[in-house]
């Protein structure tokens, strides 16, 4: 089975939904990133964050923190249900635009123990990428195989598939420019970080923990030290704006700089 | 790990959906059997057919011969989708009837190969059940290692889960009473088989084949077939008209002599 490794482009939940009103997709966004997308020229996978759609119900169910009462059994099975629909949008925006593409239910493979994926079923997406197919995986609840149930995050779905698959590049399409030295709403001296390298991270994490950008930005460090080890193994990642149109297919179609890049020197 | 044995149930297509009409479901004869369903006391598989929702398209693309030409890429995405919508009614009713239901994708974790499953990753279905929550499965189409595509059926999870995780019986739900000697419809001397064993088969199956049950009651040979050896590991299985209201239900908890009984004396 040989193969040209895949691209995986991550949307951000914020930038396919609307995160102020429940259930609400950007559809007219999520159209144009489809036709964006469809000017990759190498094997794609997709996958998509919760937004509006996932996090309130997880949240209000406590499902991050683990199994504890009964009522969390449907809660799970709400979030699920609310990730397949919104997934559903995405999907049907890919073939849309002209993308073979079928969803892949992360719970449906990953084995899952303490919030962390210990091992995943990837035949089938192996096979689906060899025939041309793109699959589309998400943010999802998961059972845990020690805390019962937890959340499957889109990025760390991102990071083992780039791992295991040996991804020819990451791209994270989030609603911000990349990463900041500090947050740019209400910093104005913030800058826009051009590269993060193993050893530049220690120096710039320092600054944006000291201005809460983790805070304002979800989580923007956390992703950041996530894909700094995929660095380390060879796979770059670029974190990039995908609400601004066009830059998601220059990025699809190899282009570099474009936002953040996360790269080992 | 220590968990009691499922009870695995499949509903046919033809209960759920009507096979006349593309994509409609019978929605009332759903919530019935959810309802029914809800009576069970151990832990719940379901398993469903594609009745008007998959076939159609999957015949339309030729997806059981495998993949030959590029149009069937998106026909083997669309038969997905269809297939999720049905599920979609399926998980709703199950939920509504009280149950907490979760869809598993057959084709995010089953491995296949010429059309069979050669693995499965069965952990999440396992903790699932281990929660308390049902996880609900449907014939589908699926990655191919060898043919590049193929159909899933409904049935060959069932056998699968089955021998996998050990079955405390499995009970198909057919739309009509069980395995006859010949088509009832066209012959009157027509007798319901009351119990089938490995013994009794190869003289039943020969009149079946000679009066082609075979064709008029959409393959209940080969799901004998199938279940045969199933009986053999001894897991009993029984063959009950779903279309009638109770009949689940009083199936489900564990009356016997409902229909046909697969099992191995």
């Amino acid at each position: 089975m040989i193969q040209t490794k895949p691209l995986i482009v991550k949307l951000g939940g914020s930038v396919i939904t609307d995160k102020q009103r429940r259930f609400s997709v950007r559809r007219e966004t999520l159209r144009r990133i489809a036709r964006e997308l469809a000017a990759a020229k190498e094997p794609l996978i997709v996958v998509h964050g919760g937004g509006s759609f996932g996090h309130p119900i997880a949240s209000k169910y406590g499902i991050a923190k683990g199994y504890a009462y009964k009522r969390q059994l449907m809660g799970f099975s709400l979030t699920h249900r609310a990730m397949e629909e919104l997934n559903r949008y995405v999907v049907d925006a890919l073939k849309e635009a002209g993308i073979p593409a079928m969803t892949i239910q992360p719970s449906a493979c990953a084995v899952v123990r303490n919030g962390r994926i210990i091992s995943m079923e990837l035949a089938p997406i192996r096979k689906l990428l060899e025939l041309g197919i793109t699959p589309v995986l998400y943010g999802d609840v998961a059972p845990d195989l020690s805390r019962g149930m937890s959340i499957l995050s889109g990025d760390q779905l991102v990071m083992y598939l780039a791992r295991e698959l040996g991804a020819s590049r990451v791209i994270l399409g989030v609603d911000v420019d990349g990463f900041y030295t500090a947050d740019p709403k209400s910093h104005k001296d913030a800058k826009l970080v051009r590269e993060v390298t193993p050893e530049s991270w220690r120096d710039l994490a320092k600054s944006a923990n000291n201005s809460k950008v983790k805070d304002t930005t979800g989580g923007m460090s956390k992703k950041i030290e996530e894909l700094l080890p995929l660095a380390e193994l060879g796979v770059e990642a670029e974190i990039v704006n995908a609400a601004r149109p066009g830059i998601l297919r220059r990025a699809v179609l190899g282009e570099r700089g474009l936002g953040t890049r996360i790269i080992a020197r």
